[in-house]
């Protein structure tokens, strides 16, 4: 797949340059618009210019803005007239419109929402009305719905009625006489069942519903646990609004998974695209740095104070075993992380409780720990040359306390933050090393001034 | 979610130590079946079989059983009566089935294969030839089929007679005289067109599809990219075998998700479960520290063989770096490795080329690098009594060359681990760090001892 839209990516970058704008015209014709979507992201913003103007039917156009990322689409969106807008914007589905419209500068914006059909509009602004990341936001309005004493047949000629804004099709939803979605059934329960019956004879009573504040991570959670194809989104009084569409949840899934991996590396954002600009990126990593930065002043100044009262010769010999306390602690504590802000993802934290959990990993250090104590110690033992027993006994200890104190720190961390709902994927990040770092360097010293009475 | 699910397991609990088998009954009888496997994947392995010998419908059974982990399920199909098992199995979708019958115990396998429905066999056994992460490891055989001549009349009527095997129906998919895939269409299509039209009026002909060989990674991404509800899996003559659904895609991208978190932490597998052992825990966690400590041991010799030539005193104002030197060239290193990791995971990297990749890195390594030169330069500055200038400006010297080392460093390992057919993820794990740490020690003291003459 990728290595299709490399090639389509070099035909149209030669196909620019050499400024043949009808073989440009026929490339992009006959692509689809996911895959002008990709490649467009690859291309400078002159040849992006290009090849969008060269996408001249309005539904092609709606399906290549959707997929575009924000900088792409805001630079692109400006080239394009007013009226087309509108006509693009009427061919997609009114979830993606409606993210749409939200990225319009104000003007337009208000402009567009009045050009757009009424019944959109009204969409649009319901959605617009939610958070971006609750089930109202991400939510379809349309749903195909019937009341409860419609007849298999009749609610198959409804379905034919139907506009073409009900792209996904999957279930029908039953209302009772107060508008109260009552009940769900599939399309394919409508043609096996005799025409004649009522949808209330066959259809599922037991209905899973968000509501539209619902984060999108719960309803992809649950839409994915109950392998469903779309979850209705409804009000307090059982009112249907919408439904949120398993591709949506796709999105969803993917979206979170994505953040968190750049969360637990402190990247922190989407933005770092191998086409965006340099200094921008390094801004941004730079910002999650500063964290390690002071952190590793802190740990020079908590080295300083132990060394300079100390015997210049006995200090050396500690000073070769920093990087390897400090590595054990630093990847011992993000495995406890990591575990933990799975655990949270999951939901088994909140089943089994902080102080299980904790327990867990204090052992789990502890077993750790005495494998690389006796290791360790016996490396310093056998490098060592003044006082081998004693300098390789505190190494041991050191480490041991070291890899403990990381596990349970690094548990510690995302069950806090996740309490104050905070994501705990930012724990993994520069925040847990460089904590982590601090108390090891501390240990270490403070184990090995103790012990060898420095 | 999570809170039903703790007070489901607090309630088993409580009945299953009672005894109160009857009450048991009644609560596991008005549970969803994936609360049950949910809840029974948080007790103890006694109270697993008192719970699950609760559940005496073969449906409900099944959908537990599909839905627990390796370790439950192996321990839960023990007990379980060999005709109630196939009965059980019956109730499975096929490729669920195949999953479950590839986990049974060998002699146990054969058994069932010989007891299941010929139909069912045949199907088991196609799924069981393919890689477990390939598309045919992972499809479902069973597709709703017509011929191009058929009549939407007819195909309708054909789906009425379908058995309760295709679970999922969205697509009808059309074969010609050769058995050959040619297109595609929607239910609703099937509903909207007159009765007497012949599918092949109105069928998309363009069809995306995937081989039985193709990675269950490339499914999801194809699936997802285009929107689809299930892609055809055909073979080299473009017969269909089957359909991989989006369900079971959505299980995918969740799956390497959680795969790719685990690898990137050095934990390396999923069985990290609050249930699991201790002793497991421990020992599948070490497996990837001792990297870290041999990587330790090895930067001991370093600094070690750095110090014995060196003026102690000297060689202590240096040591007093080493944490805030570690710590920005392992999270740097992070940093591009995550970024590589998510462009190669996204198509990105294969577009954009390895030299454009390590040339954006290198920049954006030279620009933060400087930064923290220039404020880790002025600190040492500010911080040392003897030769503040020549050690402030050794001190910027090495931080800037770890920074930009530790982003190429970063970059280059997982661009080449890809090339090497190894999932990049295992980058940035200890190998990464551990890696980069040396770089950063080595750099550390070569540019010092350069500079200051020591």
């Amino acid at each position: 797949m990728a290595e299709r839209v490399r090639k389509l990516v070099e035909a149209m970058r030669r196909l620019a340059r050499k400024g043949s704008v009808s073989a440009l015209h026929r490339t992009v014709e006959k692509s689809r618009p996911e895959d002008i979507a990709d490649a467009v992201s690859h291309l400078a913003p002159a040849e992006q210019r290009l090849v969008f103007s060269q996408v001249d039917d309005p539904e092609t156009a709606a399906a290549v803005l959707v997929q575009l990322d924000e900088a792409d689409f805001k630079r692109l969106v400006q080239d394009i007239d007013f009226t087309y807008l509108v006509a693009v914007l009427d061919h997609m589905e009114v979830d993606d419109e409606a993210d749409v419209i939200a990225l319009l500068p104000e003007e337009i914006r208000e402009r567009v929402l009045t050009a757009i059909e009424t019944q959109d509009k009204e969409h649009v602004e319901e959605i617009l009305a939610w958070p971006e990341d609750s089930a109202g936001g991400i939510m379809q309005p349309l749903a195909f719905r019937s009341h409860e004493s419609t007849t298999c047949r009749d609610a198959i000629n409804a379905l034919h009625e139907q506009t073409d804004d009900l792209e996904m099709v999957f279930y029908l939803y039953v209302d009772n006489d107060n508008d109260q979605l009552v009940g769900v059934t599939s399309l394919r329960a409508l043609l096996t069942h005799p025409p004649s019956t009522p949808l209330s004879e066959f259809m599922t009573t037991e209905v899973i519903t968000v509501h539209p504040e619902t984060d999108q991570e719960d309803v992809a959670r649950l839409v994915s646990r109950y392998d469903m194809l779309a979850i209705p989104v409804v009000d307090e009084g059982r009112r249907l609004l919408g439904i949120v569409t398993i591709d949506d949840v796709v999105d969803v899934i993917k979206e979170e998974a994505a953040e968190d991996m750049l969360l637990m590396a402190g990247v922190g954002d989407e933005d770092q695209q191998i086409g965006g600009s340099v200094f921008t990126a390094a801004k941004q990593r730079a910002l999650w740095l500063f964290v390690t930065l002071f952190g590793g002043m802190a740990m020079a100044g908590i080295i300083g104070g132990f060394e300079s009262p100390m015997d210049t010769k006995k200090f050396a010999m500690l000073a070769v075993f920093i990087p390897v306390m400090m590595g054990m602690g630093g990847n011992v504590g993000i495995q406890a992380a990591t575990i933990a802000v799975r655990n949270i993802a999951t939901g088994h934290a909140t089943v089994t409780g902080a102080p299980t959990m904790i327990f867990r990993e204090v052992r789990i250090g502890l077993l750790m720990g005495i494998t690389f104590a006796i290791l360790l110690g016996a490396y310093a033992y056998l490098t060592t040359q003044s006082d081998p027993l004693l300098f390789g006994t505190a190494i041991a200890l050191s480490i041991l306390s070291t890899v403990v104190a990381a596990a349970s720190f690094g548990l510690l961390v995302p069950v806090t933050l996740h309490r104050f709902g905070i994501d705990p994927a930012v724990a993994t990040g520069p925040f847990v090393t460089t904590g982590i770092d601090i108390v090891a360097i501390f240990i270490y010293f403070f184990t090995c001034k103790a012990m060898l009475g420095l």
